[in-house]
């Protein structure tokens, strides 16, 4: 079959980039055709902007999703972009090789103990797309890496995120109503319970639980 | 208090953008003084490199969280981030501000329906870490946006992650190790469980659950 590995690591000469050669050979060595996007190699361009697109149909006013689909139906967008798509079309496995960082103080021992954070974010989903039992379930664990993984992680106190939901479908009067809940949450963020984390006093210093 | 906004939306007309502008009017109205970064008006450059370190311990080998360490210890971390590392140490609240982008085809309606993906990701955590009850929990819930909220979501046939822990820290013969078990999880692809995601016949078209 047609395997597909996006590798992304910033050394060359490290062992993530030890999986994807012993992948590479192993897998041709089974048969199968390998091609790898090698990002850090290919200086990819992650951030999503409106030079991913060729073409637009709103010049004016960038709804990224939408002038994803137009420059799909047209092939109008970037063509780093479209080689990917090329990519992605062609493969019927795609690993993708990549590193987590860490490091040693997290949470309450974190280096921005002391701080708060929220998270205030628009969807287009809607509420019921986003809670337990939904399509999606809860968002808070759609944003965990987020929630708990980056912002709890490094020491923060982490407040309930504010979500914006359904926006590009809504009348302008539901969003100026939300703007106004959004007014009433930012007066009341001393009231708010914050997220639950775990404090490393539960755990010993090889970080079993007590 | 202090206040720094983290802002990130590709459209500066945005109602992601007029949270912003209400939080910072509104935040200053209650005597907070605010900071606002914006993330693509400033051409912020997301991607972890060896270019954010203006000096390093070991020129020849970037181990990345090692160099941060350093660069924070020396103050000869790239300009752009201690600009922002300042601003998070005179901050006591942090807003980030930004979008999910959504779609309509998602899960079994993906348009990568058919495709197989896998993760194989090397980190310095060790097992005990992250797993049910370990102090991060489970690392597949860790991933869940990604395994879950990207890979499931555009129509994947998701695999286990494959993960090799503890890499940083290791010796080289257990890193050999890890290759091997690498290598046989590789020739037995077709035999490993996919992770379960909801399929849409379970919701209605306006996807409340049947």
């Amino acid at each position: 079959v047609n395997v597909l590995i996006v590798h992304a690591h910033n050394e060359p000469q490290s062992f993530n980039a030890a999986l994807k050669d012993l992948a590479t050979v192993e897998l041709q060595a089974q048969g199968h055709t390998v091609q790898i996007s090698d990002l850090y190699a290919m200086n990819w361009n992650p951030v999503a902007s409106a030079a991913d697109f060729g073409q637009r149909t709103r010049p004016d006013y960038l709804v990224y999703a939408l002038e994803q689909r137009h420059g799909h139906a047209n092939g109008t967008l970037a063509a780093d972009i479209l080689g990917e798509l090329d990519k992605l079309g062609w493969a019927d496995l795609v690993i993708f090789n990549f590193p987590l960082y860490g490091g040693t103080r997290f949470y309450d021992k974190g280096g921005l103990k002391g701080k708060r954070a929220m998270m205030t974010l628009t969807l287009g989903g809607q509420p019921h797309m986003l809670q337990a039992g939904g399509v999606h379930d809860a968002l808070d664990d759609m944003l965990r890496p987020l929630l708990r993984g980056t912002l709890g992680y490094v020491g923060l106190t982490v407040l309930p995120p504010f979500a914006a939901y359904h926006v590009p479908y809504i009348a302008p009067e539901e969003r100026t109503a939300m703007l106004e809940d959004y007014r009433v949450r930012l007066r009341s963020l001393d009231d708010v319970q914050p997220l639950h984390f775990p404090s490393l006093d539960q755990f010993d210093d090889k970080l079993y639980p007590r």
